[in-house]
């Protein structure tokens, strides 16, 4: 068991017997933004992920340098299936270190307690709060603050953040990645699994998180989940209000039918960004929406294009896609 | 360490050094509750908190027949402040188990661990969750239920839960109290403490604690903190989603002027009203507001019920102060 989140590279990422895309977001964004890091995958028989890197066994990704097997899935309720436990066993055997964002601690699992022992190797829970939080004070802070927002889960919220990130980080703009979910974390080395705190403590956490900053500053902020989702709204709640941003971006999936896990319908773009306005003037009176990110993934490019213009159209503030089309446009409005 | 929740009576209410009323709710909500279990008080030197309760040393509570301390007094952030562990210790000591509702755990303060394990005695945490949950899953349940929702902290939404709940027993209608807080858990001897779930499980332990009933059950079921309290808003608000309820009660202390431990102003009841609605149809579209509850501890008779008057006409909803003057209204007009 080791806390101290320093994931050894390059990793195996393992993506079990995923077939949803979904529930493989963290896989996929970490060969996305950390390509380099990534030397290979791991599944199992009926999975169906196929992230574009070798397909290799634990053993075979040892023997060829890797150091860590990433958990690259996120099941629901961040339960580790148990029919992945021999396969993770024999990662440990074969001299790896596994880094995971389950809700569940790796080490109460007790083969893997077991072989992490024996073969001297450590298991990295980069989803547990790397601390106690007070509760949240509400004050103001300086600095400038962006976060993403969504319309669900899983609809670019990361994504988008990154991409803004690195907009501002290009432009010689001084600005910060704050991860708040385990993929995140395993990104950019550091942040909060906000829906991992204990719930009294989700904006105070928040409020840690960015902290009081230069003026000029920007935080650029992942988002979680979604105020209009009943599993996690408390979580976006809280982490809007401990964010206090200035400016949030609503990220959507414009061929969603219903939301992530449930079946209740896609809000709005522009309830979204009148809810969130609303909630989180409480901490900032001058929370204003910088624009909207559009995940058109699953469209092609002469569809995206235009239903991107036709919603920047709609809402009147910048649209794109973050992955497709960058976010020069929404940058230079913020800026 | 105990987690059975089974707490020996009679109880030695425990109010530290604390002088201020907001902070000792949890002692005070246990003597108008459980009156015929309270045997006395003790406090610390500097403390101001009266009970009613004669004032006793827990060496003299144990000699009498006392069985349990109950710390009475909730801290903001829930800590155990250093100050008071050598009178628990004393109290350890005279024979009496100790039953707390702060978020830190008995047995993780050394001198309390020992001095329980030396002596026999048990230290009870109500405010660790029973069971780990699951994520909430927005389903429709069946039976009726009511939550009582604040436009702050600290309003009397526990004790007008209880008060319609016990009107409703008296009226032979079926109904359940369900306790959100710990001093709702050591009055009614169940429940959870949501502010103490993990966040993403928040909205899943509201459905576990409210489940499928009886279409002519009610439950009645305590609220937390306010969705306009940046401190505590996202527990607001899973508790909302969790608990889909059909009708909510709006509890408000009028002379409050600003927010429970923060510099924020106190809403009025109609925008608590408009919110609740608008957040809480999205897991009951039949959501409606089922009137108002007035703290008017502080003000005199006459002011109480000019005040309740004025407040049910600009309404146009059952209006009371629960404690004061009852709920009859309010329950005849539920039911």
């Amino acid at each position: 068991v080791d806390d101290s989140r320093h994931i050894e590279r390059p990793y195996l990422v393992f993506v079990g017997d995923a077939n949803d895309h979904v529930i493989a977001k963290t896989a996929f964004g970490i060969v996305e933004w950390r390509r380099a890091d990534c030397l290979a995958q791991s599944g199992l028989p009926g999975g169906a992920i196929d992230l574009g890197l070798p397909h290799l066994s634990p053993l075979q990704a040892a023997t060829k340098g890797a150091r860590t097997l990433v958990i690259g899935i996120a099941p629901p309720g961040g339960a580790l299936p148990d029919h992945w436990v021999s396969a993770l066993v024999g990662a440990l055997e074969a001299g790896l270190d596994i880094a995971s964002g389950l809700h569940v601690r790796l080490e109460t699992v007790t083969a893997l307690a077991d072989a992490a022992r024996s073969n001297g190797r450590r298991l990295i829970n980069v989803r547990s709060p790397p601390q106690s939080f007070a509760v949240g004070t509400g004050l103001k802070r300086a600095g400038k603050r962006l976060l993403t927002v969504g319309t669900d889960c899983a609809v670019g919220k990361k994504y988008t953040a990154l991409s803004i990130h690195r907009s501002l980080a290009e432009r010689g703009v001084s600005a910060t990645f704050r991860a708040t979910g385990q993929t995140g974390i395993l990104i950019s080395g550091g942040g909060v699994a906000v829906d991992a705190v204990v719930s009294d403590f989700v904006s105070g956490a928040a409020e840690w998180l960015s902290p009081t900053a230069a003026a000029n500053h920007w935080d650029i902020i992942e988002g979680q989940g979604s105020l209009y989702h009943p599993s996690y709204a408390g979580v976006s709640l809280g982490l809007l209000h401990g964010s206090q941003p200035d400016v949030f971006v609503v990220c959507h999936e414009p061929t969603r039918q219903t939301m992530s896990g449930i079946s209740y319908s896609v809000p709005e773009i522009e309830e979204v960004i009148d809810l969130t306005v609303r909630l989180g003037r409480r901490t900032n009176p001058q929370i204003r929406c910088a624009g909207v990110a559009l995940n058109t993934a699953r469209l092609d490019e002469p569809a995206a294009r235009d239903l991107v213009a036709a919603t920047e159209r709609r809402i009147g503030l910048p649209c794109t896609d973050p992955i497709r089309f960058g976010v020069q446009t929404m940058v230079e409005a913020l800026l």
